[in-house]
């Protein structure tokens, strides 16, 4: 991994978005990849998939959750120690992918906060979502990742007030699912451009 | 699959709990998993795990998640028309996942509603944790699932003010994150057992 290229928690800001490439769907990987995790009718025989609420084969949900994550990697999001993801606040399967479908995604940092009780690190939120060849959204989630902070010793933000406790901050763009408190935390504007 | 063991949305009842077998992660699988959808250090390489976040290899939390739906789908959950989740609510990894260790699924249903706009459906809404050998969570989400209703000809649950429009329902057991609006709805008790 490029060195140069990782970000640390004080170089993300709300607003900043990242895309992706693409990746097509192969039927045959579709079909093993549900062999193996997701042994459905619909994911697996043709002419049951017709029957079904899907009308026709489709890729399991948690590939395309998979195939989101290589495209995440691949962004030049690469934050400092990894893409760790600490949990999603909601994840919603808007529509099906199918067999032949090319996937890439889009993500918008939505927050950015240091941790309370580990001074080394913070949590970044990002929407993210990933979109079919068509420009549908196939696969929508907001996700909270753990990211390093850059030594307090260098130029990057401080936090003199680190020990009075962070509750979860609503930013610019998560409009969809409020959280509480609902009142930005001023100090967070300060890991902006 | 069995016709007779399938469960209509009428055959659910908050407080239902389901429990699948065990099923190993194995570390050729998960680096391999790692390797194609989540190519990170701490995936695939013994060294750069251990001075990682995590101390040691892990599989990816996309293998946990993908793992935990084969589980699902062998339990005695079975929903008519199979599992379709419609998104999670909610989605922590709380521990790391490593090679060897064995997981199983505990979940509850903590909602069952109708559908207000598809008289032939519903939502259940499921708790469900994954756990390793040591019964630690290694995943928790709540999920959204769309299940058919029996046949309104049937002896089963009518409604008659279907046109009413449905909230979100709580009920018991769903104690980590409330949903709006809280009152429980008296209706949605009636597809108890």
């Amino acid at each position: 991994m490029n060195q140069l290229s990782e970000r640390y928690l004080e170089d993300f800001a709300v607003g900043q978005t990242f895309g992706s490439g693409r990746l097509r769907i192969e039927g045959e990987r579709a079909l093993a990849f549900a062999a193996e995790f997701d042994p459905q009718p619909f994911h697996l025989d043709e002419a049951a998939a017709r029957r079904s609420i899907f009308g026709g084969l489709t890729a399991s949900g948690w590939h395309t959750a998979a195939v989101t994550m290589r495209l995440l990697v691949e962004t030049e999001l690469k934050p400092a120690g990894g893409l760790i993801g600490a949990g999603l606040d909601e994840c919603r399967w808007p529509r099906p992918v199918h067999p032949g479908d090319e996937l890439r995604v889009e993500c918008e940092v939505i927050a950015v906060r240091p941790s309370k009780s580990r001074p080394a690190q913070g949590l970044i939120k990002l929407r993210t979502t990933t979109l079919n060849q068509h420009d549908e959204a196939v696969l929508v989630y907001v996700v909270n990742m753990v990211v390093q902070r850059r030594s307090e010793a260098g130029e990057a933000l401080r936090h003199p007030t680190e020990d009075r406790p962070f509750g979860k901050v609503v930013l610019a763009g998560d409009a969809q699912r409020p959280l509480s408190p609902q009142k930005p935390n001023p100090r967070i504007r300060k890991a902006g451009p």
